[in-house]
């Protein structure tokens, strides 16, 4: 992409302004309230249902005109079961436990002057979708279960069909105690890239969308960015390997979603096993469709096409995968670090000391043992909801639930304490541990 | 500064390399191992005493030939005491409890499929200093405590005095189980630039200086920074309060060190006590040397000065207060919402509603009930060491101890476990919590 992105529009920052304010009220509304308050909005959904399926029908007719790919209308597509589906979504999400006004720090400093540390909104989340019509309402629900407002922005495909579901939401929050204008729907592509500018106004991007979408919005904004661009994952094969466990894993590993960000994209295996692997492995995998590239031992040991070296650092996120037989788990490990993404790597072998060592050396934001790296996923994980899956350093990383929508503030009451007494020594600190 | 952002020469890549090789090593230390390494630090520093001293004496004469500002040269100036105090500083870094390899999360997602969260070193810190050859001693400190390596760049004033500290520590680490090549100093102008384009050899710079090297900093990297530009910070005195004890809040706030960014910049007083407590606030701010900036209003009630609209938006670092009178709590929340820099605010009031109604408002990262807001600070918290304060919206906020200079990782650890046997229905997941 050459865009660049544009100042942000009198109009954008004034409707940037308006949902910080209703958000700013949101974040004051209780556990309860804000409860209420999703339940309205799958209420709103489910009343205005016809709507919103005669607003997809009629995106679904303008990208049939315009030939959209087939995969981004599969994803545009809204039909009655996966909006039943999204209601449903959107109603799991009221149950969530509030993640708003936990204590997660408590200590007398002195006597009479406590210090807390309390979880609180994020304030204004900016999202960003390519088509997908659904993940506006689980976002949506998502940002005031969690007490923040959204400036939500839609593929241009899927105009109409955000437009009926956010005028369902705005309904359904009427009368409840969270105002409308906390959620806001943007239209025009200008606005969408000047919400990248909105500093001050806009917390926390989310993009949900295509690696090149993350790439260039992480490359163009100085906020912070909830997300990833590249999902590069490893499967490492060990020299000591239960082989059918090991080619299961493998398998569902790279087949069982191929496009999915958690898939592997390349296997490296122990040269003492990998004739035995990967006699056992590349039938399987050709029986599912999985076309093998291979490094010049991989080759000799059976896989019929050779890797180029770009194959190493390439998401095929379809049924190719890259195999490179290595002579050490050091070995494995170099290659991993060369070329992973941080995502989630994992290890299959039955020593434990070498899983150990794996598991306690790949700087990747999941490193499993004897498993899928399927398994990456907040849903999985038991957190209820995902908001994104983060490969950056600092927390949070890996599947991100509702703890990536929350940050935290530091509330100090006392009597009159000033810092003077105890920098003259009048008075120490105490700093006791109050139970949370 | 209208210096612009070189690409990293091939000689600081290696370098930075290097010490991403030798932090990977150190990450895997033991908690002992690490512990030892400071202590060794710390006796490498003694050992060296004369050569550090010697080193920044040469700095000073330097500093004087170059005619260096008094307050950079106060803080360039090293003298025995200093470095004694340094020192002992390093050795409670090595006492701090280990903030590595704490399981954050435990939960058994199916029989015999078990996920940790454990938190793990952030890699390699990149941390640039304007003259204080103490800061380094410090944060090299921490940075070994807590697992990471660190690239290093003080200002060019203090160039000896840095090169015999460092120089001091690697001597000191010989021999430990940490390697000396975690450390690396950069000396010149270029590196320090660059060191802001090392993604993925650097995972977090941290900017020990002024507000403008703060900002420069922000505006020409994409690596995460921690720490913050501006602390303009307001003291918001209520119509219901104990007038003595809020004089001395405010006078504390403002000249107990009017440098630091916790002091406070604005007093806004609410109208109907305005006349009271500016009688009473007035003399005993004049005592202590603070010159008065009010609005209309508050010249009115004997503030000698007038504030220009600039004033609002100033962080003095000095004994100057800007002083508004307003009509209500929400204008006075609304005046913070709009000048403030989401440091630390306070509130001086007898009434509790009104005191809850500010801390649930105001979004800072600190927000006070009758106390100074020269509490904001780590070792004040009880962190035990302060990597810096963090004005940012996401976690880390506010004080930042060693927490700040750690992440997670996902460990998941299966016997054989595919996500096909979960998508099929063929098993169920438990989410079984278990003990930390």
């Amino acid at each position: 992409m050459t865009t660049t992105v544009p100042e942000p529009s009198a109009e954008l920052l004034q409707r940037a302004a308006q949902v910080r304010q209703a958000a700013m009220a949101l974040g004051r509304c209780s556990d309860h309230e804000r409860r209420q308050a999703v339940l309205a909005m799958a209420a709103g959904l489910e009343s205005q249902r016809r709507q919103i399926l005669e607003a997809n029908r009629l995106d679904l007719e303008a990208a049939a005109a315009d030939g959209l790919a087939p995969a981004l209308v599969a994803r545009l597509r809204l039909d009655d079961a996966k909006l039943t589906a999204a209601i449903e979504g959107v109603r799991q999400v009221a149950v969530l436990e509030d993640p708003i006004g936990r204590r997660q720090f408590h200590s007398e400093l002195d006597q009479g002057l406590v210090l807390e540390r309390i979880t609180v909104p994020l304030g204004v989340l900016g999202v960003i979708f390519e088509a997908r019509p659904d993940a506006v309402m689980q976002i949506a629900s998502l940002a005031i279960r969690s007490g923040n407002g959204a400036l939500l922005k839609g593929g241009r495909e899927a105009t109409r069909s955000c437009t009926a579901i956010t005028a369902a939401l705005a309904h359904g929050l009427e009368g409840t105690a969270v105002s409308p204008a906390a959620l806001a729907l943007l239209t025009s592509r200008e606005d969408s890239m000047a919400l990248l500018r909105l500093e001050g106004l806009v917390d926390l991007i989310i993009p949900r969308g295509s690696n090149e979408l993350v790439r260039f919005i992480k490359d163009n904004t100085r906020l912070p960015v909830l997300g990833h661009a590249d999902g590069l994952c490893h499967l490492y094969v060990d020299q000591e390997v239960n082989i059918p466990q090991a080619v299961a894993i493998t398998l569902d590993a790279k087949t069982q979603y191929p496009a999915a960000c958690n898939a592997i994209e390349t296997l490296l295996v122990h040269r003492q096993v990998a004739g035995a692997f990967l006699k056992a492995a590349i039938p399987a995998l050709e029986a599912a469709g999985v076309e093998c590239r291979g490094d010049a031992e991989a080759c000799a040991l059976g896989v019929t096409m050779a890797a180029a070296e770009a194959d190493w650092s390439l998401e095929y996120s379809d049924l190719i995968l890259a195999v490179k037989v290595v002579d050490s788990l050091e070995d494995a490990l170099d290659h991993i670090a060369r070329y992973g993404s941080r995502h989630t790597e994992a290890i299959c072998t039955t020593n434990q000391t070498t899983a150990d060592r794996f598991l306690a050396s790949v700087d990747s934001a999941g490193v499993y043992h004897n498993c899928s790296t399927r398994f990456a996923d907040g849903f999985r994980y038991g957190f209820g909801a995902e908001v994104g899956i983060s490969t950056q350093t600092l927390p949070p990383r890996g599947p991100v639930g509702l703890e990536g929508l929350i940050t935290y503030r530091y509330r100090l009451r006392g009597d009159g304490h000033i810092a003077a007494d105890y920098a003259s020594g009048q008075r120490q600190f105490l700093h006791r541990s109050l139970p949370l």
